[in-house]
């Protein structure tokens, strides 16, 4: 299995990473950021940026937070997480013991490799403050508005329905029993589900209502939704100990809970989060370049990119996780992006492709992490239409439902200005529409195109190491491919 | 055409109830019902309503209005329309000519039957603070968030998409106006749309985020959206001249704004408003008349029912709107329900039978009428799924999802309680759990299919003076079917 091999190479690029973290320049970054002076209050108006009304809409949250104090103009503690309070839900060291003897004796409901992705997300509080599978009042909140409505009258993001299917047979079994043991597909207990509430799983509208069709063949859908069960099952989840993958990326894992702590031993006083599923491209490397420019141009001293690979589910057609995470290493080994003030973390949700739906969790979970600016681009977890010869979504859509979303005002929303190939400077460069002749687009799909055919994309595409680690990883499906 | 001669009667019908308006009883209610004072600050605990949260929820906010003020402890004022003022965008007579010449030169849009009930809803203020065909910025909020986010920051609710669609021939012909005019379905001018914003219809997307479902055979989208153009043209409406229809039913067409004086001229301190577009049985009465009891035990002096059919587009097999009116009539006369307490005028919206999500456009529409009571049935707007064997909607949801609704919480939500035919009591009667075999429910298509063949329904399940009107309604069809 090539995953094993590329595993290894893994680890060895973590240690590498973590010795960016540790070397003198990063030293010299902790020293430095003291809160602002009333002196560097003017903020600059920078060109490029400065039509866009979201733009505009930080510049003026900026203002507001540079009136509302003379000291720290710009408020150098984290982001709130959603509800207020992180949610943590692995049980204590302490209490291990206890709670594995209970769950011997209750119910049993068996999780898939994706329901455990869940629990792993809940876990660790990116869904805060979700504190378990959704019971019905959660579910149809989701549904319906995007959002749920705290005790307290406030309003927080949760756009996708985190929820978990059973069967009749498991429905009967688990009677009338107010808690439940979850099961991991080896066999072991992961979690107890408490003050459980069982209801109706009406698979057509919930795909309908996530996805904005019923079109067959999303991935999502077919890979979860229509073989599970026509019940939900929702509680409050107690993890039995944290969820691990043993896959060498273990470490890349980070908890919203690590990542603030990290974000804040480095002083950060801006996060900017960067979600991604495919390769780093040198347009994205540019774009990530130009908002840290933008946000140091705003005032801020010290902000912190976020570059935050989807580590769950994704299409069969997506390049797998451990090999995107190579390739990520690769560019910051490069220099492309700087490792100084850069953070590699897994995000560990699984992939709907449900476009505007799912970019509010996405964006809704970095906020639990700590980001304050979320970077989003065309067509953000969009897709093309399963059955017609068109994107399944509006590819402005996703940022502009971003923008209104209820629970998410207090996010920045980044929006993300198109890079292409220039061909008269040979390198990615924002596109000039000017001189729209010069520039080569490059999808995805072409991009992989390239890669399986073992061709070169253009000179200044994406940096070199990056680009074999892709090579190598086409190459080596074909022969395995062909063997069989 | 039997309409005409049905519509005959319902100017009579008409004439008599407003009669009862002006009969002595009328007068004396308007004298009546000073503001409460601190002795009946004392809310009873009723018995049969206790359980319920939603019924909690009222009590409680009832006691906060208690405590904020110790003249008025009901608030006698109507609630006040979503967004502050209710929209009206009916042009002042003065300007009407000017208008007229304007529109000469636009640009022309025909607008179908349907498109006509809309924008008679949005000119008279149903759907405030919305001032027009939904622009991208709205459509997008209703659609996945089914509310609209206000300058200052407060919510409201807005679940149907409201929206003109044009085809391409329309959307060429167009071209850079800023400005279009409306026509109607006989060649009249309608409307003026101002400032213009045309974008994509997607109909899937549109389909499946309302309906939770894109199953061939709902009626609104077999009616209206399969046939309508692939782009959407939003814009701030004005309105030539108010919506008539001379169908002998526009004196029931009251507008928020007449509505709004009339519970005023009555000096209403609460008003319940019943949405229906069947016809009135006694198990509906019974509903009205004890939740007006309910109300007077928590201290309400003068609740008034409005009775709200709804007169737009409904399916082929929902009893006529002429003849429910007509059925409507002889319940109030036939004293089922008070006619001092109760006004009868009619909805002027289309029906989508979306259930969850329409529920929450009636609820709404209604705040802006002056209602702050909305009572909720089992299913509402709901109907059989078009292509499988069972309800489309959860019958709870309707109910579940009006009471988390963003943007409803300042409506008080009445759940209706099941009636049913009573065999031993041979009336309607509240359904007792205890004694289940005495109950017969009689559904809507059960009592179509009575009527149908002339049968009877039991004693006391609706006066035989609006039976009768069914029962015409039903022989006049059939022999007009016959005669074909």
């Amino acid at each position: 299995m090539p995953s094993i091999s590329r595993s290894k190479t893994m680890v060895g690029m973590f240690h590498r990473y973590l010795n960016y973290l540790k070397s003198p320049s990063f030293s010299i970054l902790t020293l430095q950021a003291p809160p602002q002076t009333e002196a560097t209050l003017q903020l600059p108006v920078f060109s490029s940026f400065q039509h866009s009304p979201l733009i505009k809409l930080i510049y003026q949250q900026n203002r507001i937070k540079c009136n509302n104090s003379n000291k720290n103009m710009i408020k150098s503690s984290l982001i709130e997480p959603d509800g207020g309070t992180l949610v943590d839900l692995i049980v204590p060291e302490s209490q291990r013991d206890s709670k594995m003897a209970e769950v011997e004796s209750m119910a049993k409901v068996n999780l898939t490799r994706i329901d455990m992705e869940w629990v792993h997300v809940i876990s660790e509080g990116w869904a805060s403050p979700l504190r378990g599978f959704m019971r019905e009042n959660e579910y149809l909140q989701s549904l319906h508005f995007n959002c749920l409505r705290m005790e307290d009258g406030s309003v927080v993001n949760m756009s996708l329905p985190i929820v978990l299917a059973i069967d009749d047979e498991i429905k009967e079994r688990i009677g009338s029993s107010l808690h439940v043991a979850l099961v991991g597909p080896l066999g072991d207990f992961v979690a107890i589900l408490r003050s459980i509430e069982i209801y109706k799983h009406n698979k057509e509208e919930r795909i309908a209502r996530t996805w904005g069709t019923t079109a067959p063949g999303l991935p999502y859908v077919d890979e979860v939704i229509t073989p599970s069960g026509d019940w939900l099952i929702g509680g409050d989840l107690e993890v039995l100990k944290p969820i691990k993958y043993s896959d060498g990326l273990d470490n890349y894992r980070l908890s919203p809970k690590q990542l603030r702590k990290e974000f804040e031993s480095r002083k950060a006083d801006a996060v900017f989060a960067f979600q991604l599923r495919n390769p780093v491209h040198n347009g994205h490397a540019l774009l990530m370049n130009d908002t840290r420019k933008r946000l140091l141009e705003m005032g801020y001293k010290n902000p912190i990119l976020l570059l935050h690979p989807l580590g769950g589910f994704t299409k069969a057609d997506d390049v797998p996780l451990d090999v995107r995470m190579e390739q990520h290493s690769k560019v910051l080994e490069d220099g492309v992006l700087d490792p100084e003030t850069t953070i590699v973390a897994i995000f560990p949700s699984p992939m709907h492709y449900a476009g505007p739906t799912e970019v509010q969790w996405h964006a809704k979970a970095r906020i639990n992490a700590g980001a304050n600016f979320y970077i989003v681009g065309r067509d953000p977890a969009g897709m093309a239409h399963p059955t017609e010869k068109r994107d399944l979504y509006d590819p402005d859509h996703g940022k502009k439902v971003l923008t209104m979303a209820p629970g998410l005002h207090k996010l920045n929303i980044l929006p993300f200005k198109v890079a292409a190939y220039d061909n008269r400077e040979n390198k990615m460069a924002f596109f000039d529409p000017g001189r729209a002749k010069d520039f080569l687009f490059i999808s995805g799909t072409k991009m992989r195109a390239y890669a399986k055919n073992g061709e070169n994309p253009p000179n200044g595409f994406m940096c070199p190491s990056g680009w074999k680690v892709l090579v190598e990883y086409y190459q080596s499906s074909q022969a395995e491919e062909a063997s069989q």
